[in-house]
């Protein structure tokens, strides 16, 4: 390994598990004794880690071992989730600790100038907020990106094609710029500091106006030879279902997206535009046919889930439920439904209901933006 | 990295892509070159590797660099494939090179100890043939086996439940044995020596009297946290579609598998017990019902590959046929499927067909307990 990715693999570490001794170090990384010793010396120098020697307590013998931590004020990092609408903005300390949060309407603004005028006007606001320098941005959108080249390659709720976002947020912000997928994003925040610090394996799913999902496997998060990845949305669940937007039928979103659910209570109801809050209420009262309505949509996100679970056998599934009122009336039929597909032993798959703000995805597009932050530290 | 798993991978990298130098090596393994020198010495002296010195042609700078090659005759491997019927044995050199084939018919064997006492019988005619000693047998089976501890927890097609299949094996051979499921064992090999050579990350589906996967991603055959992966069999492609033997609706293997698309015909025409080979034959005759049922099969192998490439983002995908005219009414409408599906640039997975006959499968037994054996080399 190069001296840049020992560095990036040492910080890291430090980051998803800290504070750590070194010799914890050595057996996570794989370095040498010499090489941890070497480098952690030149982090420590350079302002990334704090070193700790505890006191040795009566009893203890020999000499308390130090312990590395990163040094989280040392730089700060701004994230923003753009969502059809809304944009929603943090800024993160080193260890994405959120320490400013912000969000910015987007009124009609759809096209990527407008978009991105208003990202550099909340990152300045940000900025402002922040006690220390903001050193890269990271930005989160829905759909087919390529995080490599920054470029937004589909975004179906803006009707986005072949954005260079990162480029431009970076000719408007005048910081290093990362584009991702949002649910992406999210995962590999999840990946560092939460799910995957309990599970070797997780998927992560999000349901809201699309269905969408992050794998990680072994420490780390898919993300597809040509940068798609996770696409759950549109796996198919029903031949003969409804026509999605993107082309095929029967794909998961066009069934349970909140959307795609709201339309249908809608014609059940004969309500239009109805929303999810009269939906929840409905159902919760005892309409019958709406409560299937949340029972169908359930049985397909348990049926997609399941045949992803054969497929991969995580260890941990994660549903990350913005309302959780909503959720709760589908959370039984989605349980069902990934008990009755589940094969074998991978039925034993963890399932767990987490809510994950958008605030939290924002996070995740800042920890990318660290991530690449970390690739260029040269010490 | 400790010493033994720094002799694995070093193994395993000249394995897949030897010969090699050290210098490829090093940047191959991520080992420092000290590392590669003492071990690489190490293994030539105990004969896992032999190494060359290129003559220098005329115009050459400088001094030819060695290579480092495997010592493929330094010991050999058995693999054996167990399909209801017939067990599929190999000898493989340590390269997974095939040195001697051979079958056994099983008859109505069934049973745990039947089984084992015709693989054992089997092994002891592919040592009697082959020119070097038998170090360690690899076994593999359909269904859910755990390879770790080597237990057949569910093998659907001899209705085995909970068999120590390794533990049975040794026994009776006296060889180290590694169980495996069958579609997994295989994409190790491929992993090792096929298309994970010329890719990062690809599908492996074979489609026969279930349908099943194998999957890879960077360089890694995904086994599933409790040792199931890969079960595309069981991805829930039609919720209206007919009840499969694992208790769930509408599973690919109930619609696709090789029985199912003859019962299908055999519902159709009214012949019962209807052949593959007469279906076929019907097929290309223009009978149009029997036609579509191939279509049918193929659309919902397609609609599921196309799912899991959302999910997964392979760069390849390849198709194991054994009966290629069989696969060739499949292949148009699987493709189809797939392009419907497929999302974004995810699309762009390249989509081969090649033929993987049974000794591949029994190749790929041994693969995986030469990888085994590979674990417990000291030097």
């Amino acid at each position: 390994m190069d001296r840049r990715s020992s560095i990036t693999v040492i910080v890291r570490s430090v980051l998803a598990a800290g504070p750590l001794r070194r010799a914890d170090l050595e057996a996570r990384t794989g370095l040498s004794q010499p090489t941890i010793a070497k480098l952690t010396r030149a982090l420590i120098d350079a302002g990334y880690l704090t070193e700790t020697t505890a006191g040795g307590g009566p009893g203890r013998i020999g000499r308390p071992a130090a312990t590395l931590d990163v040094h989280a004020d040392r730089e700060f990092f701004a994230g923003v989730k753009v969502t059809p609408g809304e944009l929603i903005g943090v800024v993160t300390d080193l260890r994405a600790v959120v320490r400013v949060t912000a969000h910015a309407p987007l009124g009609d603004a759809r096209t990527p100038p407008d978009v991105v005028r208003a990202i550099a006007r909340l990152v300045t606001e940000l900025r402002g907020g922040a006690a220390r320098p903001v050193r890269g941005l990271g930005v989160s959108v829905a759909g087919d990106v390529d995080r490599t080249t920054g470029l937004a390659r589909y975004e179906p709720f803006l009707g986005w094609h072949d954005v260079p976002l990162a480029a431009l947020c970076t000719a408007e912000t005048g910081l290093p710029t990362v584009a991702d997928n949002d649910i992406r994003a999210l995962t590999e925040a999840e990946n560092w500091f939460g799910a995957g610090a309990d599970a070797r394996s997780f998927l992560l799913v999000a349901v809201g106006s699309g269905v969408t999902s992050g794998l990680a496997v072994d420490g780390r998060v898919l993300t597809g030879a040509h940068g798609v990845a996770g696409e759950l949305g549109h796996v198919p669940v029903d031949r003969r279902g409804p026509k999605c937007y993107c082309g095929a039928r029967g794909c998961l979103e066009a069934i349970a997206s909140e959307p795609a659910l709201l339309r249908r209570v809608a014609e059940i109801t004969g309500i239009p535009a109805i929303t999810l809050g009269r939906a929840i209420e409905l159902a919760r009262l005892g309409d019958p046919r709406v409560g299937e309505a949340f029972a169908e949509a359930g049985r397909a996100i348990g049926q997609a889930v399941g045949g992803v679970i054969n497929l991969l056998g995580p260890e941990l599934v994660v549903f990350s439920a913005d309302h959780l009122d909503g959720f709760a009336l589908l959370d039984p039929h989605i349980r069902a439904a990934i008990d009755t597909h589940a094969f074998g032993a991978a039925a034993r798959a963890t399932v767990e209901v987490r809510p994950l703000p958008f605030a939290q995805w924002a996070r995740g597009a800042a920890t990318v933006a660290i991530a690449r932050h970390l690739t260029s530290v040269t010490v």
